[in-house]
């Protein structure tokens, strides 16, 4: 097998690593050239300009994940239904040009007659599991729109999203609170954790938000430590909504900064879980680039 | 008695209403002169501007609600912390002018360390107990700081916050959402019960409003019924928090636009409200403008 170019075209950024024969990184890039930030018809134009070199050697061949294959993206990939495993995303990989680039859908499910959806994440959650060797367990990616992904014998069985990491960004820059809060100020984590804690209290986040106000307004926490509380808070409500097991695996994949909040709110709640990054995006590409018959998940 | 000059001194806007002896409106004045319109120094010329004349008439009183009593109001006067009943509020309102103009304290409470406050709320609380004759039951005041407050027998024994108007103008207006909804829509009733159907699920509205995205995209929800739906699933988180017995009398004090949102939603889970509108305010200002043994509350 030759060589992958492996990319993770997003909303506002794009990252790329070209990727040997085994899935090992040789290098990788990274622009802020998102699928927002690029004309419509200009897509094929970005790619080359960015991944030409990479591409020259005949026969290497470039998948991509993310919102690159969104409506508003390149080519629409339309969702593949959870359950999915591997082998049903590989199936439905679209080729942009046949045999040479070619884009992974992302998954959707439904509940109650309402849709969820991702793009992206689902590649990092096959990445996941490659790397870990899991086949069950609940795949939690922290982000501007969460994810909290169960998966069965290698198989995503459902999903729901939250919209933390956006509501987080709502209150601490445009809301009532943006006057007291320092959204900047470093992780308090004794802050971070009362927070937590008080999403606990069954009043819901439009409440308990509140309090990142009235504990200033009384003087009972200083103001570097509100943005910590107002994130426990948030994080906390979202772990109240899941039902988790001791013994359930938890696999959280993100950046550091997020990964380690919400490592932090779990093992408050007993849970240990297991932390992984960017690699889970190479991994995943490179797993879904593989014929089923080699791949781990 | 003589006449009072009764104003409700908010953030953004100014209302003023000259009630006769009785608490009958005589005249009333509204104006875009919220306290964050107000250089600091300058409240007492704003105030003789507009209701100067109201005034004249030697022995005239006038007292004041709402933010004109915080930090950056007028004067600061202190919050009376709950259980308070009209009795303990009218002991703490506070002179600016001696025996000419007066200004009522908010509410505070405290759950679980965490203080709760409201400034005018607990006039109108007062105002709709004078009203109605009610002197237990949910008082509920939707607006951008939404106030749950319970009352028993003549006392406001405790409430909660919920910053509902908020959420619904920074989701409808900054986030994601905001592409796809028309915050100006009008009100469908059967989109906005199918939000608060939706709220009922246990997951939260970090979730819930993510189906106001999703059901677009999946062409599941016509893009001038989301903002129903989004106000749907925000009411009904407030609603799911609240434990009310059918046989608790719930009083809607607020906006007609906004207390029928809450009606409809209280009415599907069985519950039916009384509803009340700036007459409240009024009502509660004369109430607290009155010597103890005279008043209704």
């Amino acid at each position: 097998m030759n060589r992958l170019v492996a990319i993770d075209w997003g909303t506002t950024s794009l990252r790329g690593a070209l990727l040997d024969a085994d899935g090992r990184v040789l290098e990788s890039q990274s622009h802020a050239r998102g699928i927002l930030s690029v004309e419509p018809g200009a897509f094929t134009q970005v790619f080359e300009t960015l991944f030409g070199d990479w591409m020259l050697p005949a026969g290497t061949r470039c998948l991509i994940s993310g919102m690159a294959g969104s409506k508003q993206g390149w080519v629409e990939a339309p969702y593949c239904a959870c359950p999915a495993g591997a082998a049903e995303v590989r199936r439905r990989v679209l080729e942009i040009e046949p045999g040479r680039i070619s884009i992974v859908p992302g998954l959707s499910d439904m509940h109650d007659g309402v849709p969820d959806v991702m793009r992206g994440e689902e590649v990092q959650i096959f990445g996941a599991m490659a790397l870990t060797g899991l086949r069950d367990g609940l795949f939690v990616l922290p982000g501007t729109h969460n994810k909290w992904a169960r998966v069965n014998k290698g198989t995503v069985t459902g999903f729901r999203t939250f919209m933390t990491g956006e509501f987080y960004a709502l209150l601490s820059q445009h809301s009532l609170l943006s006057r007291t809060i320092d959204a900047d100020a470093p992780l308090d984590e004794a802050a971070f954790l009362q927070g937590v804690a008080q999403s606990d209290n069954g009043q819901g986040v439009m409440h308990n938000a509140f309090g990142a106000r009235t504990l200033a307004l009384f003087g009972r926490m200083p103001a570097r430590e509100l943005s910590s509380y107002l994130s426990g808070v948030l994080i906390g409500e979202e772990l109240r909504t899941q039902s988790i097991h001791a013994a359930t695996d938890v696999v959280l994949i993100g950046s550091e900064a997020l990964t380690l909040r919400y490592a932090l709110a779990l093992h408050a709640a007993g849970i240990e879980a297991r932390t992984l990054g960017a690699e889970a995006t190479w991994a995943g590409l490179h797993a879904l680039s593989t014929p089923d018959d080699e791949t781990t998940p």
